[in-house]
């Protein structure tokens, strides 16, 4: 099992009964996504008297909605928690997160739900400097949830914290994504890979800019996307002119 | 390829010169999904003078990054468009949905985009009453833009529109998602299916509402998805509390 997920459930084992389900190997990149026309299946890999585990074949997301379809029918979760990620999932990356997916998923379900990640692309990061960040952010949001449609993203700088910062998510883009390769058989493939560029690092207040000056991030998220500043320009756009005119 | 795109390029065909690239077959549920691990092609389907087809293995994502990446080093294109897909992707289905993955990619790369979807789910919904809507919309967009991060989510109703609504994501759960069924092997497996709920059925300014009453929805949809009412909150969470104390 993801090494993350060890080090949250050794973090939270005296705090809560947990149901551990995720997928059955690394899904970077699954986002939102469900498996609309796969057959799942679930395979219990521990069960004690505080905890259960559970194996999943499908997406992040599957995993939390087979959970709570099989295992909460009598009891909604207190919170559902994802990670914790090896990679940052700040900026843009909250899109293409897995970890943010699952989050997004429980905070649909209207659970208090938290992302857990750590900028540290290794195989074996050191999540001990993690445990009273994670506990803290856990205890409070057990004690008094959080609002309504609102998740937390939470990412780890490497190195010392300096302290935790409440942030925005910054604009920042990925650039030169895809790299072709000529495979043995004469047809070229391409490789996802891709470089970050953060669009505006002198902004203070973004996620980027804590976690590169080595604060913890802590960015509120939300699942209503609606953009409500540009409703009132497009309610000018003339519909009328629509029947039969263009 | 889908009827749904073979509509739109029939529909935008005379406005524009056309690249599309999209997913070798049905990508339901893909959302944001990007292949990190998998190696990716791409096919050419069809080159004329003003459109190109190509077909690509991965996600929709994967294709919008690929299209970009390997056919517009030049040319940054005006507009990107996913759709039109079969079946709405309003309230939280636009954070399953494949096509608002496309549209959001190209908002994220600071390309205007538009995301077309019909609540139909049947193999041939009659696109043509749409004709006049998506032509009036690219044209709109082709000359105004869309503000700085900002896309739009529109999605037709079945039967006759009544008219056009500018809304927000209606608040709604999905339930009863999974349905177990037992292999003739002697295992369970599981479907993802599910019912959905609209959670605030009265209000007019939603999605949900417009569809359910004739109207085509256009919903303006963020990349930023910081909850900035709940920054404040969180600024009162004392973390001076953290350094050993928990």
């Amino acid at each position: 099992m993801a090494k993350g997920i060890n080090a949250l459930i050794d973090m939270l084992a005296d705090k809560a009964d947990l149901l551990v389900c995720a997928p059955d190997g690394p899904r970077s990149g699954y986002a939102c996504a469900f498996s609309a026309t796969e057959p799942l299946t679930l395979n219990l890999i521990r069960r004690e008297e505080h905890l259960q585990i559970w194996s999943c074949s499908g997406t992040p997301i599957d995993s939390v909605k087979l959970a709570l379809d099989q295992f909460c029918k009598d009891r909604v979760p207190d919170m559902v928690i994802g990670g914790i990620n090896h990679g940052d999932n700040a900026s843009v990356n909250t899109h293409y997160s897995g970890t943010m997916g699952v989050t997004m998923e429980g905070c649909m379900k209207y659970i208090p739900s938290v992302a857990f990640s750590i900028c540290d692309y290794s195989h074996s990061p050191d999540f001990e400097p993690l445990r009273p960040y994670v506990r803290f952010i856990v205890d409070k949001v057990l004690a008094e949830g959080l609002p309504r449609g609102v998740c937390l993203n939470v990412n780890f700088p490497l190195g010392t914290f300096k302290g935790v910062k409440i942030c925005r998510m910054a604009h920042g883009t990925w650039y030169n994504e895809c790299v072709k390769e000529r495979h043995p058989r004469g047809y070229d493939y391409f490789w996802m890979v891709g470089a970050y560029r953060n669009d505006e690092p002198l902004a203070e207040d973004t996620d980027n800019w804590a976690l590169t000056h080595g604060y913890v991030a802590i960015t509120p998220t939300r699942i209503d996307v609606t953009a409500y500043q540009a409703m009132r320009e497009l309610e000018n756009w003339d519909f009328d002119f629509v029947n039969g005119s263009v």
